[in-house]
């Protein structure tokens, strides 16, 4: 496995169930990533829910440490829209889940901390989106001196085909005028969008592959997906549930995994149908210039062989 | 081989390569098509070059009681664009072409012939259009009772992505305002698009197939896949040159070798980068009710053996 | 009085009870005007109810020799909008009307005679729509040859406030793709706007002074003035009715009567609560180009003096 | 004079002549308002450079204790433009400026002033944002619940027509997106568009009239009046400097001076040729709900009074 040592990144998610295993994917024993922060953005539920969900993950993947911080309520000018259906109620319906989480939410706002994070770095902080961009976008409007500051942005978002819309993924239509700013703000940035995360497909070989392992990390990762296979099932007719997010943190620990290429990705936000869309130029037809690296492919075999190895050295 | 026998059409096209070869297999002695006329619009090259080569294209395949009647000369509001890169100067580049073809084009507009065609007839009159839908658009326009009395269109266009832009197909980039009206007709639509049309790839293989049917139209036909597999390779890295127009005709003579489903179809005009796209809803996220019938594979092993069996038929 | 000798005009209207009144003064005997045709569009009531009225009136001003052509029964790409409570069921209600007129509509279709026309002349035609822009629009995407041909358009539509939304005035509103095209055609463009047409007010003072002619004709334009002084008064609040149309005629007997300025005017069509706005940049504050002649002022005085020899002159 | 008791004000701004006037009228002794923060708005020029300028104001009108917050140094969106043609390169070129002003910009952002003062509040402060409304849209999205603690929002920005564009005024052009946010917002909007802050007309009248007192301060307003008057003479062809900004100030001491009408106002955030437009259905010719209260003339005689007066209050 390629690594590389000590990464310090901010995880900026809506737990959610693939954000809470990628959440536990960063924190387990073969990462060699520093969560600097975990901070919330209203997505899959609202931002309340959402960082009492990240809360409790803390709580189940051992990160006493790491500060949360409660970001933006709504998105820069859209209506708000969540992924109940997905979800559940909770946002993270299916384990048992800890009614009061150990420690608070810190009480300053997720864009202050990325902001105060980015500008106290080395410059070597990467930031995680897992859901909408809001709390990115916010940052840089807030302090432009941040941009140069940011080590790079692996995120969760878009692909060339969507599932909220036929043209947009869920994180991107949810703000799409805050992902045109991050992706127009010149920070390197890698999108594992749904071409790739698709296939990250967890299925009922997964859950059986997994339930061998015992250990309450495991039982809670495992309780999380037969969850989200359902719901997936259920909702978009797919053969399984795609962990979309846990790609950003896979990427993390061994980018060896996936199959990325340099191109052109403009966001859509006048579109009559399009709103959301990450217009994706693969096959080279504008003459822009590449600015996001786009995962396409993943080594499926490996993919789930770092991901057992993960939730087994829980235990280890 | 399925056919519908007596199929009335006109063929609505820019030839174009692939519309010439479209022309040739619906001429051809295995065809049960019966081509009320041929019908130009401003596409691949300006008008009156397109119109040029389908009288070249009538004489080659012995059309010569086929009226052709040339249309609109640019789309209803965008600038012109042309694809010369792909079919050459003359749009038709590759095969000798004869300098003065035998007949001339009559004196009537296409967008009025359209008109006249279908009102005069018992409903039962299938547009083909393989280039841009202006000519349709204006007809449905001018005379919006033609609307009930079109059979069905069948058209080569659109798809889940782009090759003129990341997200558009050529024929409806060029004229998105034409095509939004066509497609919200509520006429019968049977869409070719480049999930389809890219299966349709002629290759190097191909021509050897074919090059060895000793006819004049086989021989123009292995003269026209020629220049197009190289254009194609050169300008879209692609592996041949997909006869995208041909799909069309081909799935008129025998449907059988489309898999064809029936899927809501919604045409961006206002997008900043998504201009032309057909927001194609395979997944039925939206509540939208389906609207057209979405080619997605073809059998290329009797695809193949079908446009072989035309040609041959051409010397039987 | 000024005044250009024979005059050669197309007037493209949808009466509709300015337009009607607009023909009238073309017809009188002060009036320089060749009518070449009277085409009709689709705009204040369908075309076909628009084109009945356009005959009533060719019977009632005495243009027996006069062709009426209908035109588009619907803008390019909007649904249809009318303006039912400004003119009534019949589009001319008020006075009483002739079942049966005494001519019919000729078997061409407007945009066919407009261009026929034009091409014909030696490009001294102008054209003077009163309506939606349509018919205008087609013509010139049918024939682009008609486009350096066309001596002048003199047009009744927009103005730097509107009438149908707080931005668009009706006649650019109902088909502002159609204007755009026109606008954008590089013709000579004088335009009367909501600024000048409301300052053409007919008032109950009006109505006494016209009915002091004793003539068929100015009982007519009288028994018209009181029904659209009341719509006007209810719909929209104003003092009187704004014989809007009538200022393009008025304009072309006697352009001293209006201050007309030379600025840049673009067509809005993409906004969401600006479409078919015209953007009169009166200020000078873009660096475009001047494109069209706006009409800022008219002279009350002179203006219904004209007005009044012109109904005089049909007893004359 | 009417006055409402102690007003709590925060005035955000972009000085700026017409702001720094504003900001003058409001410290005067004849004004009611109790100014709890300026806070500073990148817009006439940037952030940088319009918070140096206010706190050279707080120097010249005796504002020593009045907290300046420096906030947003873009638009949310668009790419940044500034108004140095207008307001000269220091944003408030004419007088003779401090180079130092005595005391210095708080440590704390603008948005978390607005958000800090409003929530501490008793729900009765007054936002006065005379510059692009950026900052109060970041403080809307950033804390929901001021929204319903803000008393009501007194803005210059917008008007029936515009200065920056045909149809688009300076303040809400700059950053339509925030100007959308704050009009949706369901907050009370008083607007001081260009229809009336035109009429607030400073010529060589005002000069002549104001260089009567003798106190430093109306000899640094002169001196802003002659500076401004030229360059709206020189830009814009005006007959003189229109005081924008202090209408805002002038209605909060005397609303009696202002015809205001409650109307729907919609900003346009699409437009092509009309983005910023302020849609101020005047006419009511929509069936929206008003929104807005909308002042459309003030009388002018008593506002210069006012505003001579509250100059000379200085010296009392
Ligand atoms: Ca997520
Ligand atoms: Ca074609
Ligand atoms: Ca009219
Ligand atoms: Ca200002």
């Amino acid at each position: 496995m390629q690594s590389q040592n000590h990464t310090s990144v901010i995880l900026d998610c809506d737990p959610g169930h693939d954000d809470a295993i990628s959440i536990i994917l960063a924190a387990s024993k073969i990462s060699p990533l520093e969560i600097e922060a975990i901070t919330t953005v209203a997505g899959n539920v609202d931002v309340e829910r959402n960082t009492l969900n990240a809360l409790r993950v803390c709580d189940i993947a051992g990160l006493t440490d790491v500060p949360v911080a409660q970001g933006s309520s709504k998105p820069l000018l859209k209506k708000m829209e969540v992924a109940e259906e997905i979800h559940g109620e909770t946002g993270l319906e299916g384990p048992a889940l800890p009614d009061e989480p150990s420690k608070q939410a810190v009480d300053q706002h997720a864009v202050d901390m990325i902001i105060d994070k980015v500008m106290a770095s080395d410059g070597d902080i990467t930031l995680v989106p897992t859901g909408p961009l809001t709390n990115i976008a916010l940052a840089m409007i807030r302090e432009p001196a941040i941009i140069p500051k940011i080590n790079k942005i692996v995120l969760m978002g878009g692909g060339t085909f969507g599932n909220w819309t036929p043209a947009a993924e869920f994180n991107i239509y949810v703000d799409a005028e805050a992902a045109k700013i991050v992706f127009e703000s010149g920070v390197p940035i890698t999108m594992f969008g749904l071409d790739v995360t698709h296939q990250a497909l967890a299925t009922q070989e997964t859950v059986n592959r997994l339930s061998a392992i015992d250990h309450p990390v495991s039982h809670f990762v495992v309780d999380l997906l037969k969850f989200f296979i359902r719901t997936n099932q259920d909702v978009f007719g797919m053969d399984g549930g795609p962990i979309h997010d846990a790609c950003t943190v896979a990427y993390l620990i061994d980018p060896s995994i996936f199959d990325v290429h340099y191109v052109h990705v403009a966001i859509e936000t006048r579109g009559e149908f399009t709103y959301g869309m990450t217009c994706v130029d693969t096959r080279g037809v504008t003459n822009r210039e590449p600015n996001v690296n786009v995962a396409y492919q993943l080594d499926h075999h490996r993919f789930w062989n770092l991901f057992e190895k993960a939730l087994k050295s829980y235990s280890g």
